[in-house]
């Protein structure tokens, strides 16, 4: 999916939203567990719900993985159902050097049909680069995110000349020249509202994903006030706070509530 | 596979070889491709190959994923195959937010028995403790990588008081104190001989997993040289110098040879 699409959905669906499919065998609903699937059982259910809602779905790679090769099935499953009116997100945060870098760029754009994968910069630009290669993919670096953690290495100021610089500054100034805001994203967390103007005068055109609102805490309102250009540039993500609404039988009707809650508060943000 | 373990068995082989399993179908001998799993018709024949010559294998996860279930499926057969005797190494590279990481670190610790998983240590505290909360597990921590692009951040100063830090000095630093060297490495490439005294005082009682020798130039003779500890604290990586020294039908064969060169010449530097 291209630039010009996702803003398209976006503006159709009156709606930034992606709802993160963090699926966890020991959260979901019991009554799922005697499926032969119950990851794609609950998928499907979720993704039923909110398809009309939400702009894109974002799938955390680790939760698949944690259950080895019945995981990986469900994740291919359940990329392939969503299909090509949702902006589709690996959160695998992948990174190595350039000729493995290659390997998980076919992993998720050619073997399974993922729009985007987020990367790690650590390793700097031959990690990132193989992402950038397809038409219509994207890659989604790691900015600043919303962890507590985010204050060990990405808050550090750099020695620059002259001002002060902070890594993730440096990564979001360094990263942005290896590609166009055509085909890289950044994530910003929703825990880092008060970063968010300075982060949007570095990167004026690129989106960003934000995970952290919802069960971290993040300000939707905030970060829309701060963050938004003139084609929306976000793309907010809530998980928990969306597929575990209920642990019931009544989860997938609980989280389109807490998702239309949402898509209405965006509605609002985008204006006329 | 605990500290002590490890230790013996690199005295018992007179061997701190690490054979990289970035098997990749584009690159194996054309024959194995009529295998129902050329993947672990592969593998089997090198690890049969090479089994009394090294420590450690390292099973590059992208190169599975990018074959998808059927991929995931081999890792899974190869790790098993691979059985006791050997360190174990998911060459991963990830790093998430602890609710994440947890989930990782079940799919590599629990689901599947590696030994250790290589981490990025871009989000901090939270995103790397999660593997380190296993009993004879390691978390082996990216430091100064082997490739090109790690001048762009890893290499950075960093503007502390006083002395100038580069941003991998003060992840060797910090990573640290959240483990021991009874659970925690760190990645250091064989490429960046010039600063293997440094890390090995910053850093005096950590194994280092050592990429980079082989295909990507690294010296055995000077990281051997520079970064021995007494417990030898090394376990050093070749992967396609040995898995691809021959692309016929003579390739278990082959790497054979180039792995017992490399055993050879580690044995000499172990000493007596």
């Amino acid at each position: 999916m291209n630039r010009q699409q996702l803003v398209e959905l976006i503006r159709q669906r009156r709606s930034y939203l992606c709802v993160g499919l963090d699926t966890d065998l020991s959260k979901i609903p019991t009554h799922l567990l005697t499926d032969p699937d119950p990851f794609f059982a609950f998928n499907k259910a979720i993704i039923d719900a909110t398809r009309d809602l939400c702009v894109s779905y974002k799938i955390n790679t680790a939760f698949y993985e944690a259950a080895g090769v019945k995981g990986w099935e469900a994740m291919e499953k359940t990329v392939r159902y969503i299909g090509n009116e949702h902006f589709c997100i690996a959160d695998a945060k992948r990174g190595d050097i350039g000729n493995t870098a290659d390997q998980y760029a076919r992993a998720f754009f050619e073997t399974l049909p993922f729009d985007a994968v987020t990367i790690a910069p650590y390793m700097g630009e031959d990690s990132v680069k193989p992402f950038l290669q397809y038409e219509g993919k994207w890659g989604i670096v790691l900015g600043l995110t919303s962890n507590k953690g985010a204050a060990d290495f990405e808050l550090q100021k750099l020695d620059t000349a002259g001002e002060k610089t902070m890594l993730y500054e440096k990564v979001l100034t360094t990263v942005s020249t290896w590609g166009t805001p055509e085909n890289l994203m950044f994530v910003v967390g929703a825990t880092q509202a008060e970063e968010f103007t300075n982060i949007r005068r570095l990167t004026p055109g690129h989106f960003y994903l934000v995970p952290g609102v919802g069960a971290q805490g993040g300000s939707l309102e905030l970060i829309s006030a701060k963050a938004m250009n003139e084609d929306v540039g976000l793309l907010v993500n809530a998980s928990r706070a969306i597929i575990y609404a209920s642990s019931g039988e009544d989860f997938a009707e609980k989280a389109r509530e807490v998702a239309a809650g949402y898509q209405e508060e965006m509605s609002r943000y985008l204006g006329e």
